[in-house]
């Protein structure tokens, strides 16, 4: 090839080859046995680029692509019965991933006391969270600082026993076997903070009444 | 789990569960000996979700997706050393994937003459592509009407010699050993059709200075 290396002054990152196969190799020791080696250093590098795509923030990114990646493979290990899936899946699907499904994963989270499986994911996800859905649920007390909008994976969706949409049309596959809810839910992103504590409390409930109808006893985790 | 099926009334479409993976199995024979089963199979349902997250047009998803992976296989296959690259790859990268970097791409591949290996991708990728683009370019000869807007992966960037970016800022990965090329055009999507016509030829100029550079020899596709 006559092409020669000339990356200065280019707008984006460099990418840190090195520092992702590094963590893709503990990946692969700890899905040993389940995925080859090939398949965690894909998964891992293309969770880099896909969270490299939208997001604004790149500070995290390397950490978040990793945790990304590592959510998706145990996910496709539980669906292929490589590791015990004991307790219900649930996916949380909106469009962006950054106010509805954000607030209803970590409810789920919270008050399922780690009962079940909780994952989210955007069908068209934004480059942060929405800065009112931080303000509204740390009314609660909870914590979304560490929150990221995901792209929805096939392999997410194959790991769900129970799959609920919030206002992302025909963008999320419908597989056989799951069991769908689609929450009618105003976006946050379009609302003063007495709107969003209003969806807040709205997502509360119907996590609420979710967890109950799989047989999950909810912890009281606030007033 | 508690959870039972329930998709009557739901948006989405059913998984073409059964269609995906038997053309997971025929790929996976032809890059036998280069990637295992679960790789490909990995590559034809992600592709499909990936795809079915922002197309508008559903109808052709199921062999989009195909396309789409055997390209995204055939890129690492290259990148991994395990098919020959003989010639040099070119990667377009724009913002939607739906007018700048599909013109780029289909000028490369039809000025080369097949010298050249050609992908596009978009950092944020739009529904379907911009009609005014069809028209502009229908009018030099070239038939867009199969192209579809896909997600940049890191297995095309992995692949390619030359990284050409045109206003997709920091979302494309600067990886070492590629050569990189920003473009600035102005976005056709705001244009009436005279200044897509501009567009599209300072274009087809770049792409013939850029083919040049590259020691191929362009074909004279039409006045």
């Amino acid at each position: 090839m006559t092409a020669t290396p000339s990356t200065a002054g280019m707008p984006g990152l460099a990418y840190p080859e090195e520092s992702l196969r590094r963590d893709a190799r503990v990946l692969t020791t700890r899905f040993d046995g389940i995925f080859a080696a090939e398949t965690v250093e894909r998964y891992v590098l293309e969770s880099y680029t896909a969270l490299l795509r939208t997001a604004t923030v790149k500070a995290h990114l390397t950490q978040n692509a990793v945790r990304f990646a590592t959510s998706r493979l145990t996910a496709l290990a539980e669906a292929k019965g490589a590791l015990p899936a004991t307790r219900p899946s649930v996916l949380f699907v909106c469009e962006q991933n950054a106010g509805r499904s954000q607030m209803a994963a970590v409810f789920a989270e919270m008050l399922s006391d780690g009962a079940v499986t909780v994952r989210s994911a955007g069908s068209a996800p934004s480059k942060e969270l929405h800065p009112i859905v931080f303000e509204a649920m740390a009314e609660t007390g909870l914590d979304l600082s560490g929150a990221f909008p995901k792209p929805l994976t096939d392999d997410v969706v194959q790991a769900a026993d129970v799959v609920v949409t919030m206002g992302c049309g025909d963008a999320c596959p419908v597989y056989p076997g799951k069991r769908y809810q689609d929450w009618s839910l105003a976006d946050p992103a379009d609302l003063p903070l007495e709107g969003v504590r209003q969806v807040r409390d709205d997502i509360r409930n119907r996590v609420e009444a979710l967890l109950s109808d799989l047989g999950v006893t909810t912890k009281d985790i606030n007033s």
